[in-house]
C-alpha cells in the first residue's frame, strides 16, 4: 500500500480550524483511494512561541524534515506583533527559517477566480466574467530576503540590504516556470527590472539561454512596474508569471486580490528533495490567520482544501485524489454554498465545518 | 517683472508634440499673468543619442542646471532598445543620471481620476464613481537603484545589487510626504517591508520619530505586499503614500493604472535647490513616448499640461496660473472633449493641437 507522512502545522488564528477540516478530508480521500496517510501535528507561530519560547521549535522543524509534505494553517496575530527581538515574531521567526531550512525555493501561487465568484473581484465584469487563471511562480529562498550584508551602521545612520542571485538559483526557479507553463497555456512571462538591476540582467540572460530547451513555451519578459500595471489593465493576458522573491511577494498579492476572494487561494512552496510521489513541499492558504474571526466556525476552509489538493498532486503524486478534491470544491461553489467571506449580499451562508462536510459529500 | 527660466526637453515619440502644446500654453499663461518665461529647448533620449552619441548630452544637463524648472516629454522607443552598452539607452542613460545629477530625490505621482473619466478605470464603478485621488511620493535617488556594490562576479555566475538608505535620505523624503499630506487630507501611509528589510526598519523608525512634528497628520505603516493588495481592494482608503525608490516604482504605476487614464497623469520630481518661486524640479507626463502614435497629432497633451501646472506651482510659485490651467483641463473634460485614448466607444475625438486649443480657450 502506498504510504505517506504529512506534517500538520495548524498555527494561529483560524489555522487550527481550517487545517482540522483539511485533515479530515485528506483522511477520507486516503481511505477512498487506498493509500495510507500518517498525519502528525506540531506547533508553529505564536502558539509555539507561547509554549516553547520560539515560533519554530526544533521538533517542529524535525517533523517537517521527515515528512513527505507539510500542511500549514497560518501564523501571526496582534498578540505577537511586538515580540522582542523581532526575529522571534511568528512570520519572520517561523516562515523565513522554514523556507530556508527546508529549501523551499519555488512558491506557486495560483490566482484563480471561479466564474461562480466573478462578482467578488474589484475589477469590472467585462475583465473577469470568464474567470481568471494566473499562476505566479515566486523564487522563495534568495534575493534581498536573505542576501548578506544586511544590517545597520554602528551609529544607526545608514542601513543596507543586499540582493544576490546565482545562476544556479535563477535556473532552477525558471525551470519550474517553464515546466508549469507546459502543463497550462504554455505562456511564461518572466518579470524583472533588467533596466536597473544587475541581478535582473543575469535573470533575463539565463531565461533567454534556457528558452531553446522549451520551444513549446512562449517566453516573454516584462518589467516589474509594467507588470503591476498590466495585472490591473488586463489580467487575462497572463498564464504563468515567474519572478524573483521580492517582486513575487508584491505581484502575487496583487494578483491574488484581483480575484477578490483571498479565502479561496491556495499556495505551494516546493523544495528539491524527491519523495516517492513527487517533490517535498509546504502547502498553505494565502489568507493568513484572521484572528478576529478565529474559533467561531466562520472561516472559509476552501483555500486550505485547495492547498491540500496541491499537496496530493505535487508531493504525493495522488493526482486522482487531487482532482476529485478540486472538483468537489468547484461543485460546492456551483451549488451556491458560501462561507460568509464569499457570499453576496443576502446570500445564505454556512460555517467552516459545514463547508467541509459539503465538499466531502461531493467527492 | 517676475522672470523664470524653463528648460524644455521634448525627447522621443510623442514627446515633441505634447511639449509643444504645453510650451504654447505656458507662454500664454505668462503673458496673461504678467511674468516673463524664458524657455530653451535641448535634446534628450534617443533623439540626443542619434545626434550626439549620448542620451544626455553635457549641454542638456548644463541647461537644466541653470533653469528654474525642466519640462520633459518622454524618452525611449524600440529603435534604441538594443543600443550597446545598455548604459547608453534612453531610459537608463538619460533619466537615471538626470535624477542623480539634479538631485531630484522626491518624485510626486498623483493618481487622480476625474469623475468624468470614471468609466475608464478597470475597477468597478462602485469603487471609483466619485473619482480617485491618491498621491504617491517616491524616493528617487537612493535605494537599490544606486547602491554599491552592484555588479557581477568575474565568471558571470552571480550578480548583486545593494539597497542602501541613510537616515538623512529617509528623513527628507518623509518630510515631503508629511508636508504634502498637510495640504491634502492629512493621511500619510508609509509603505515598507519592515518585517524583512533592514532599510525598511530604519525607514519606519525615522517615520515614527518624525510623526510628533506633524500631530495634524495621521501616519500609518503598511507592508508593500499588503499595499499592492489594498490599492486593488479599496484605493479610496489612501491619501498620500510615501515609499522608497523600488517600491515606489511599482506602486505608483499600479496606482496610475487604477485610474485607467495614463494619458491624464502628470509627475513632478523635486530637488532641494531653491528657486525664487519654490523648488527646482523636473516635470513629465507618466505615459511615455508611445512611438506608434508619434507625429500623428493624436497624442493626449493633458498629462503634459497637468505637469506644466505642477511646474508653475512647485518651481515658479505661480499658483494662480497653475490653478487656472488645472481648471481649464477639467473644464475641457467636463465639456466632453476627448482625445482618442480617453474617449468612450463612439464618442467623438479631437487631436493633440485641438485639445491644446480647447484648454487654452477655457483658461
Ligand atoms: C511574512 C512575510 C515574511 C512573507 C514574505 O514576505 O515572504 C509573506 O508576505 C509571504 O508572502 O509569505
Ligand atoms: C525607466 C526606468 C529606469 C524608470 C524607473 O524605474 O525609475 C521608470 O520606470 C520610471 O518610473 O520613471
Amino acid at each position: 500500500m502506498r504510504s505517506y507522512k504529512v506534517a500538520l502545522l495548524p498555527g494561529d488564528g483560524i489555522g487550527p480550524e481550517v487545517v482540522g477540516v483539511a485533515a479530515e478530508i485528506l483522511a477520507y480521500l486516503a481511505e477512498r483511494a487506498g493509500f495510507a496517510l500518517e498525519m502528525k501535528e506540531a506547533p508553529i507561530g505564536g502558539a509555539a512561541y507561547d509554549k516553547y519560547g520560539h515560533p519554530l521549535p526544533e521538533h517542529t522543524l524535525a517533523l517537517c524534515k521527515e515528512s513527505d509534505a507539510v500542511l500549514l494553517g497560518a501564523v501571526g496575530g496582534p498578540k505577537w506583533d511586538t515580540v522582542q527581538p523581532p526575529s522571534l515574531r511568528p512570520e519572520v521567526g517561523a516562515l523565513l527559517p522554514l523556507r530556508k531550512e527546508l529549501g523551499l525555493y519555488a512558491n506557486l501561487r495560483p490566482a484563480r477566480l471561479s466564474s461562480a465568484l466573478a462578482s467578488a473581484s474589484s475589477l469590472k465584469a467585462e475583465l473577469v466574467q470568464d474567470g481568471l487563471d494566473i499562476l505566479v511562480v515566486r523564487e522563495l529562498t534568495g534575493g534581498i530576503y536573505f542576501g548578506q550584508p544586511k544590517g545597520r551602521d554602528a551609529d544607526g545612520s545608514r542601513a543596507v540590504d543586499t540582493c544576490v542571485y546565482t545562476r544556479f538559483e535563477i535556473e532552477r526557479i525558471l525551470r519550474v516556470g517553464f515546466e508549469t507553463a507546459r502543463g497550462r497555456k504554455r505562456k511564461l512571462c518572466s518579470v524583472d527590472k533588467a533596466n536597473v538591476l544587475e541581478t535582473s540582467r543575469l535573470w533575463r540572460e539565463v531565461a533567454d539561454q534556457m528558452a531553446p530547451q522549451y520551444p513549446d513555451v512562449e517566453l516573454t519578459h516584462m518589467l516589474v512596474d509594467n507588470c503591476a500595471m498590466q495585472l490591473v489593465r488586463d489580467p487575462r493576458q497572463f498564464d504563468v508569471i515567474v519572478t524573483e522573491n521580492m517582486f513575487g511577494d508584491i505581484l502575487s498579492d496583487e494578483a491574488a486580490m484581483l480575484t477578490g476572494s483571498l479565502g479561496m487561494l491556495p499556495s505551494a512552496s516546493l523544495g528539491d528533495r524527491h519523495t516517492q510521489g513527487g517533490t517535498f513541499g509546504l502547502y498553505e492558504p494565502v489568507h493568513g490567520s484572521a484572528p478576529t474571526i478565529a474559533g467561531k466556525n466562520i472561516a472559509n476552509p476552501l483555500a486550505t482544501l485547495l492547498s491540500a489538493a496541491m499537496l496530493l498532486r505535487y508531493s504525493l503524486g495522488e493526482n486522482e485524489a487531487a482532482e476529485a478534491l478540486e472538483r468537489a470544491v468547484e461543485k460546492a461553489l456551483q451549488d451556491g454554498l458560501r462561507t460568509a467571506d464569499i457570499a453576496a449580499a443576502h446570500q445564505p451562508t454556512i460555517g467552516t465545518k459545514e463547508m467541509g462536510q459539503a465538499v466531502r459529500e461531493r467527492i
